[in-house]
């Protein structure tokens, strides 16, 4: 029975690359993770966390693997696809777990991996990084966005959400333009007012000489995403900066006139608790 | 020996008078708390937790006791200080702890008060609200602003150094104006920017048909502070808009010149590494 199951291949073997190697291993999913990091540490640390059995030298060996999972920031990901269009690949299913999928589908079919190719993305993760921070339970009862290409097969979008199910997370199948516009205001916008906030902040210690002795639970909550990859950020800030751009103008319209609002006496308080409400909807 | 110990009254028995009541109490700070609640629900939880010990039917009956701690939205605040003007105040200490100092300092004057009042604003509080989740140790090692008039008298400031000593909390003495100026960035900014994100997620519900199941952490702390008291925060946003605009506008700045140079595809991730670690150094 065993041999059935099959070999997964993770390139990328951070926090998220590590949990779904993980899960899939606890869920009895695959025979065994191979993996390829970045960098020494990183492979170590995900063989030390047991999330990985072998380590493979490079994307392209990741090749021989049944099922292969992309699990570094989107520009990565976008040449690992590049790299591994130029490979005889055996693989049934390539999936990542990008932040950004229309540049990232995009890539799977200029590669030619359009068959094969599934975009992923799980909303779940941590802004903390690193095998070390592992955990198999990290996708669980989480959304876990599937982005099919126009070409993928039915065979690939199958293993893509027998996958996704092993993982313990919840498919969630969406086009790739709607996925980005989605989470550039549910996690882009986020990130970029705790950024942001961070940045004033920190600009600002040399002029507001209480700011240090000010800071509490409210800045360390609202800027907590502020802490996690720079270079994760970088990515997904370049690749989806239209719909972020857009999703801001409506936001710091929306500052303002809650400020204009205060500014002219008006009322606040109703408006506030109906933002409260909407929100604990949204939280459900 | 007890009997030197003050009799306190709190006016205001939500999650901040209860919590200071509680704390009072525990420290041996005071021999027993008065309590004056907006609502019966307010002033029964209060007794219930065992904040309080008697209920005073108004703020005017709390001109009897020793020392008086103000824990009420900061426009309530400025009207009891009003009303406390008028009475036959037996108190060596009135004290607040209101999130906006400039108006109250000022009413305190206005109202006579000057001598016997002394400004104060813990750095602690919760999204939540009420007696219920009052806790003793809320303003444990937290920065307690003490923001004194021109008029204070070495009793009542001494007096206010005892009382904040007795909460655990640690004593910063400022101005009223560079407190709210402080507050403004550290506090009253990210609030303004947890509410406008929950403001265009929640608008937003209908036309991004996957925007629920796109919510994850990211969103859930960014806007965690949303969830507080509506009321609370139309007075801060009404009596501290000035500050909150003039961050704002800088806020707004920096965040248009990242999403500009995302998208000139200048690398970010030097610029956010730098802002992780500013704060990081804010948050020691």
């Amino acid at each position: 029975v065993t041999s059935h199951k099959p070999v997964v291949a993770v390139i990328g073997t951070g926090l998220i690359g590590a949990s779904v190697a993980l899960a899939l291993k606890e869920n009895g999913y695959c025979s065994k993770v191979l993996g390829v990091g970045r960098t020494a540490t990183s492979v170590e640390n995900a063989l030390k966390v047991g999330a990985i059995d072998e380590v493979l030298p490079d994307c392209a060996s990741a090749a021989q693997a049944d099922v292969i999972m992309l699990a570094a920031p989107v520009r990565a990901i976008i040449s690992h696809l590049r790299e591994l269009g130029l490979c005889d690949n055996r693989a049934r299913l390539i999936m990542d777990a990008g932040s950004v999928k229309a540049p990232i589908v995009e890539a799977a079919l200029e590669s030619g991996l359009g068959g094969i190719f599934v975009g992923g993305h799980p909303m779940a993760g941590s802004e903390k990084s690193g095998a070390v921070h592992a955990r198999a339970d990290l996708f669980e009862k989480r959304t876990f966005f599937i982005v099919p290409t126009r070409e993928a097969s039915d065979k690939s979008l199958e293993e893509a959400e027998r996958l996704v199910g092993a993982l313990g997370a919840v498919p969630c199948r969406i086009g790739s333009k709607e996925h980005d516009k989605t989470v550039a205001l549910v996690s882009h916008l986020p990130y970029l007012a705790a950024v942001t906030l961070s940045e004033l902040a920190g600009n600002s210690i040399d002029s507001v000489h209480a700011l240090k002795k000010g800071i509490a639970g409210g800045f360390r909550d609202v800027t907590r995403i502020a802490d996690s990859s720079p270079e994760m950020w970088d990515d997904i800030l370049s690749l989806n900066g239209a719909n972020i751009e857009e999703w801001l103008d409506l936001l710091v319209g929306s500052a303002r006139e809650i400020v204009a609002k205060a500014r002219d006496n008006d009322n606040l308080e109703k408006l506030l608790a109906d933002i409260r409400e909407k929100r604990r909807k949204l939280l459900e």
